[in-house]
């Protein structure tokens, strides 16, 4: 962390206060303490609860305004009525942030609304921030510090997730998250807040939101345009149809808006916008795992010609271009096929792999393909036998993106091997490779446009 | 099997000489007879090889001439030129089925597509049934037979897959057929004849098609919309584009035309086409594990807002409807909420669940969304440990289609999880769940509309 930022307290708290934690512990109690334990926290725990002296082995105080320190974060989880002078008594007591967990506030009735008005004054008037309400709050592996009621599995993706629920701190298909910040009703740190946090964070290198609704709209964008010259953002819009925005509106009492409002936002901003959750893992470990790149001409190699054919068919699809091998390319590698074979590309190596070996003849058209200036990116269908093959080979070309599809049926067993051979940019469909190489390019491309 | 079919010699022969077999065996050199064995096949085997007079333990024969009887199918690898004589010796000695795997006929040069010729005059003056040339021929799990030369995964999933390449037999993502025919150059056996066997296959009850080009259009949608009335069709076209069509024509000879044809061509026979692979076992499943339905109106219940938005958007974005809950289902549940609650589609169970004991709060929402008329369809966004209450459940509502998103990270565990609960109709994704349903839905209606 290059600088020091206010939300430091609320992602990597030395002291923490736990107000209206549960005595009660076990499967089914979503009791935090014991989650934050069992995360691995570091940091001095205190316990808020004025019917306990002790919570798990951790003295435990009546209220805030007996805790024996200044802290760095109060978590909030009481009934909704007391939360405000909660805050207020956090404020007083020195402490810098607060996440409420606790709900029925903007999104609920007007009785709720009333106490988040409350809420908002305690930011300006004492100065305290505040994440929610009705937030999960905060997961960051990196630090072993978690404020979720449920279990959350631990890893260090450096892929961050701005979120307004907590709901997909689990992470999505094939896209864990390393950190997560919880907005929810986002009544004071805000979209912008969290995307600055992160740009700064070296352990960081993609941010995912999950937007229902948005303020300050200029500044949000101006924001992203900066962070997006060093970190890609990709964004979820949740609530884009007509009865998803109604939703949105009682979840975290977000304005979704017009759907073609959101999208031109995005587009401006050159934020990737995905319809799908299934697509952000796709791109995010395209970012993390490829080389830079702005071509946008594919060579493919194959074992299958069908293999080939969809993958074109891919190609196509998202706007990118079947490569035209160059000739020094096809006259190097024709000698590996039968004469009346006219090698291109795709190059179909199943014929020649089977009568002059498949490692021998695989090595060589890979590592031709990597050296042909025609070629930008060049996709391998390849089994999971090839897997150890092709790895050995990308190392040698760190500049060119190579990205695996392994056709099959057990995704499990695929994974399996895709990480017992460390081959992390490998897909599960060309659709999906193609289009995570499509909106990987686009990035890079807007990237040097804008820093020539 | 209700009748006696041709391709019956091909999918479960009860003898079978594999011609050309090599006596090279172990890993790498693609041996079919070493395969055949590995698969399990309990029929004859009888290889031909002149130059051996025994490979693993079978005597081998000099040439067919010389096979000690009748047998049912021939599977040919032997160099392209003497293929012709071959399957004339096979028609002679009454052999009633070739599959051809050698290539280089009418995909490859003028030679080749002289030589296809002339196993078209075998077929029709010989009688002989030909599969291929540049076939991987069939894979029968339920037989115990493969003439593949590469190893497959065995499995009895009631999915066929016609193709016209075998590099996919080893499945789809999350796909894997129980039965495969490759069509290869389809110089014979083709589609209506393969579609044609598998419909009256009572193993099979979902058919997938690989195509890259068709003739005899007319016959073919004929078949289709016959079939379609009692087993759904599903197809990736192979060729879309410019350049995938260019690849196809090198690949099997097809000449694929263009891609507006060929929907044209799957709408109006009904079939349900898809351009991604990844969404053909989305869709397989759905149809392998839900009741037929034609409804629309689809209820939510989720943990989380976000998940339950995100569903919103998906139901929209595939033309289905969020269901309007029944006023007494409401009244039913309400008291299971928190006052401010605004209870509704999508039903968002958390704060109940953590308040009431999250099982019987899911029990009573899932059952009484299931007793509702006005749903047709429920999605369930659901935590793996949620899996087991919801199997048991929905095991006793067998007419209303119910479909999991586990949301998370971690496919394999979550795959292992489905599994452990026998608990099949799970999706990764919103997305990928509401696009199934959405094409299941089309199937089903159009089999009512047509036969009322």
């Amino acid at each position: 962390m290059k600088n020091e930022h206010f939300l430091d307290s609320f992602l990597r708290p030395k002291s923490v206060a736990l107000v209206g934690v549960s005595q009660k512990t076990g499967r089914g109690t979503f009791n935090i303490l014991e989650n934050l334990m069992n995360f691995g926290y570091k940091g001095e725990i205190y316990p808020v609860n004025p019917n306990a002296s002790e919570i798990l082995g951790f003295k435990a105080y009546r209220n805030v305004q007996s805790l024996p320190k200044v802290l760095d974060l109060a978590v909030i989880m009481t009934p909704r009525d007391i939360v405000p002078e909660i805050v207020e008594g956090c404020a007083e007591r020195g402490i810098k942030g607060a996440i409420i967990i606790t709900e029925g506030f903007g999104e609920g009735d007007d009785e709720g609304r009333c106490l988040q008005g409350r809420l908002d004054d305690a930011v300006v008037s004492k100065g305290i921030r505040i994440l929610g309400p009705n937030s999960i709050g905060v997961v960051n592996s990196f630090h072993d510090f978690s404020s979720a009621f449920i279990p959350l599995p631990k890893d260090l993706a450096r892929v961050a997730l701005i979120s307004q629920s907590g709901g997909f701190f689990e992470g999505f298909p094939d896209c864990p998250f390393g950190k997560g910040i919880d907005l929810g009703n986002t009544s004071d740190v805000n979209f912008i807040d969290a995307i600055s946090y992160f740009e700064k964070d070296d352990d960081i290198r993609v941010i995912v939101l999950y937007m229902e609704g948005i303020r300050n709209v200029q500044e949000f964008m101006g924001t992203c345009r900066r962070v997006m010259s060093s970190k890609p953002i990709i964004a979820v819009k949740g609530g884009r149809g007509e009865s998803g925005s109604k939703a949105a509106a009682s979840h975290t009492g977000s304005l979704g808006g017009k759907d073609g409002l959101y999208r031109a936002m995005f587009r401006q901003s050159k934020i990737l916008q995905v319809d799908s959750i299934a697509a952000v893992g796709d791109i995010a470990r395209a970012f993390l795992y490829l080389p830079p790149f702005t071509g946008n001409r594919v060579a493919v190699i194959t074992p299958t010609g069908a293999g080939g054919i969809v993958t074109l068919d891919s190609i196509e699809d998202h706007g990118l271009q079947p490569a035209v091998l160059a000739r020094e390319t096809i006259d190097g590698i024709a000698d590996l096929f039968q004469p009346w074979t006219d090698v291109g590309n795709p190059v179909d190596i199943l014929s020649a792999g089977m009568a002059q070996g498949y490692k021998h003849v695989y090595t060589k058209v890979l590592e031709s393909c990597l050296n042909d200036k025609n070629v930008d990116i060049v996709v391998s269908v390849c089994g999971v036998y090839t897997l150890k093959t092709t790895k050995a080979i990308v190392t040698k070309y760190p500049e060119k993106p190579v990205v695996v599809w392994i056709p099959g049926a057990d995704q499990s067993f695929i994974a399996e091997k895709a990480k017992r051979y460390d081959f992390e940019p490998y897909y599960l469909s060309p659709d999906r490779a193609l289009y995570a190489l499509k909106m990987v390019r686009e990035y890079y491309k807007q990237r040097i446009n804008n820093h020539p």
